[in-house]
């Protein structure tokens, strides 16, 4: 099978796990802020979902010594795909294997990324079916949208921090097919790159470790479709004493629409107001940014990013 | 191959060409309301873009006697995707064959849908690169956002009237792999299909013929992202005497955000606000709407859709 | 004191009360729904303020056998003009006079208009001070945007139905010194006033009844001040089963962002999007729209108001 | 003549001259990204309003040396004001005077503050009329809505600096009987004071310039009245090359919705998405903030404002 072949083998990002240090405060934004629905708690763990997130957990949280990325778990595109990628990374050297017992997801193959992040591939999942109370009368919709927050209604992309950049970059393009759609690259060095195996701008990205730290996170993202919402909720954090990083803007990179804020556990989360840019065309070509553009990259309004935590901040601390 | 296996043989919608009674109407309509780029004319034909449409033209207006749509051109996914789908459809029997010529596009399969709509395949296509003083800083976006009108991004779908829709969606289905993401029957009668293949919620749907005819348009949508462009292209229409039919409201099949109106010409043309539900899922159940709820799957809020035209008009007229 | 000097003694809209047959469901529309804060019960009433109304409560919800407007409240701008309105009020023969003991409002006048709609004039008037948890950072805010529902910042404005507009337009401009900024016209006959005393196109209108009944009510409005929340609105009440009447458009007079619903109760309530047209110009021509406009004064999109209910239903039932 | 009696005499701003060193750019600015109509042009000047720009305008820009506020135009309530005013700015022993003979405007009274900015009060003014083919459907919108850029609806607010802010606030106060909503002190010294005669949070602003210098503006403002628009603009001065200094985002204070850019002249302008809060209590107290709270006061978002540059750039450059 060749590269080509295989770029629609990753269907979309499913899950995430985060570790907390705070719970109950974790929890807190989540529900209460967030408006994500609990769908299951078991041990030192509780599962949470957006009201569009088509399966029985998008986010699981996981009470621990510190703020990280437990695994981020990705549906491939039918059982045939998952058998041709655990075999492919099998080959690839990288540690990995096949699992079960996850809540929600079933026969999995796990592998670690070059830089040490944890990822699942599964294409067994449950989906959500909605009690009829909380039903949507909106058939794409599986559950109604909560009155609780501002609510989300799903996960949307992860940012991954790498000592190195491309050796996770290009773990993702051969051994899953995933696209690069843009880069940001200081002279020779790639400072990070924006994935999707789908019309979204990216589901995942890469960004260089400001502290050469490896297997760290710098942000996961959850998505509300409406600019507004990002405004709304930029609102409440400040009113609930959430920090605000930066935003909302909007990046020139992607296009979307962001707020990033820090859950009290510490971990960064965005806002995702609408998904920017949608890459229609079968042979896209790479866009390629340099820093004399990282002002538009960063936010085409006057926002900016804040340099010296946005470049350096990521979960684990360092 | 399977049917499974084609699904991402079709990438995307790329262009339809309109034929006019009224081309100065129109060409007003779609370049001074609607910021559209003319980029070429020939003969009876105006070639424009949206300033997010990746190549030479994304509407053709051609003038003629009646208001119609000629054809409509999809981007299939590589040269060996074009290959196979010719080969199904020269079996299928239906009225089809190559072609050649056509300005921005090149080597063509053609064919007629069991309800007589041109449809036409391509993959060879000529990008559109603006002259540096047109450029973007967005490095996604082809050409800068005009300062004309309020301006539309690119081609979003395009809704065909059949006097059986039946047939029409399963040569879509079976011979390009686009799935059926949601119908709306009464009874045994399939009333519509909207369908897709990649994650908006469709790209081209069929509704069945309210006067029995074949081969007619219903409407053509051009795509704005951010649905307050609907309540200000609204007011613009409003103002400049360009009849609104339905709009701005939110669909509850798709989740689109819509406005609806009649060109100058006599073509409908919808304004999306935003692309409304993104469909990840790789095994996403095809859902399926009934009369009774024909409120909800129109629009959300109270806007309704005026059934005296929305289920009759279309063009040419009968 | 000349009919000049007197326009500025009415300062704002303060409060309503609303008798309803279900106050269960009056409640829940109001407190889950629209997010409105509960700040006192006594006998049979129930006390709201949205999270910007100044004072102890906007809306007053009463059981009582039938949906009906009991009364609506004005705060004029000074303790002098209260004295002088009054007494204006007692000569012009008007039913009225003195009265106490509301809960968090003081010394009163209260009159009738020609149509029998009681209102009162406030003076003294209770301000709320949020629970230090309640405090909102944003100082010009009284407290906390709630975490619950789609929220309401505060009351906007009042639409009473008469049997005859004319009179009643004249007690609130002859008396109050109210402003008719738009009126709609059918002939001679006067169908509709818009009135105010500030910058807001209206605070009070008054609505011929279609029925020619005395006293009712057409609509109480609540203000977003954002015309995105007119939409996350039609999603709630479409899932919660709220029947929404008309909207989320926009009407072309007043210029203002609608959305009608009727609670269940029974009195239609509006989503006041954003406020339309400021009217700054201290000598602003009324405005005055004709029938054949109608089009136009009632929404900018397409959605227009159905004439069935919308120029026949009001509260109480006739 | 009361205090408390005075304070409806000013109606609102109106107008404002600005000098710009780069005719060229500052009129392509308001022109063609802005949307203004020129309405008149005379010498050195010429005269733009947007299109709810009651009178014939509303911004004079005048060709000279450096970029300054020539003079700003207050609208008084009634003729009998305008005497009023006079008389006593006339005893106040600041420099002022009649004058006539400004297009457009009629009989005035100048004055300076304190601090040497000049300003007039008129009563007489010249309303626009627009030719029919440029009328809206919309009876209180003077003018279509332009088809060029993202075009403002009218002059929203003026931001001066002065080397003390507190003698020329209280000339506003006590000569004009203008209310202040909101102040920033830093311990004893005032910072700022945002200052209005009617609903809006604010038509004028005097912020402590932080050079000392006198006399000098920090911003003028332009009304769009819909946030999304500030998102739009940006993205527009991003891709023309305007400077973008600060925003979108919304200020703590005021409320409003802000995006500051320079236009080629080098004015700070504002763009003001919408009103935010609208003060209608008759006796509304005064709001303090203090610099502890500068974070909130500034932007609710995490945008900030640039201190390099926003508290201590104005016009003329010093």
């Amino acid at each position: 099978m060749t590269l080509y072949e295989i770029k629609h083998e990753i269907a979309h990002l499913a899950s995430a796990e985060l570790q907390t240090p705070d719970p109950e405060g974790t929890l807190w934004f989540f529900k209460e802020l967030l408006g994500m629905y609990e769908t299951h708690r078991s041990g030192a763990s509780v599962y949470l979902r957006g009201y569009e997130d088509p399966y029985l957990w998008s986010l699981k949280v996981t009470e621990g010594p510190v703020a990280k990325m437990v695994h981020a778990g990705m549906r491939v595109s039918s059982p045939e795909a998952l058998e041709r990628r655990a075999a492919v990374l099998a080959e690839s050297g990288l540690p990995g294997g096949w699992m079960d017992g996850e809540f929600g997801y079933g026969h999995t193959y796990w592998f670690h990324t070059p830089d040490g992040h944890e990822m699942r591939l599964h294409w067994e999942v449950e989906h959500y079916h909605a009690h009829p109370t909380m039903q949507s009368k909106i058939l794409t919709r599986p559950s109604k949208k909560p009155l609780q927050g501002i609510p989300v209604k799903r996960i949307d992309h992860l940012n991954l921090l790498a000592a190195d950049v491309t050796p996770v970059k290009e773990t993702f393009e051969q051994h899953l097919g995933m696209q690069t759609r843009e880069r940001l690259v200081d002279g020779p060095v790639e400072h990070g790159a924006w994935l999707s195996s789908n019309l979204l701008a990216h589901e995942l990205a890469i960004m260089r470790d400001g502290h050469g730290a490896r297997g760290r996170m710098h942000h996961i993202a959850f998505f509300y479709g409406v600019q507004q919402h990002n405004f709304d909720a930029a609102e409440m954090f400040r009113d609930y004493n959430v920090m605000i990083e930066a935003g909302p803007d909007r990046h020139g990179l992607t296009q979307g629409a962001f707020l990033y804020v820090f859950e009290p556990g510490g971990h960064r989360v965005e806002l995702f107001g609408d998904p920017g840019i949608l890459e229609r065309e079968p042979d896209f070509d790479t866009k390629t940014w340099t820093m004399e553009d990282i002002d538009t990259v960063t936010a085409i309004g006057g926002a900016g990013l804040p340099r010296e935590t946005y470049f350096t901040y990521g979960t684990p601390p360092v």
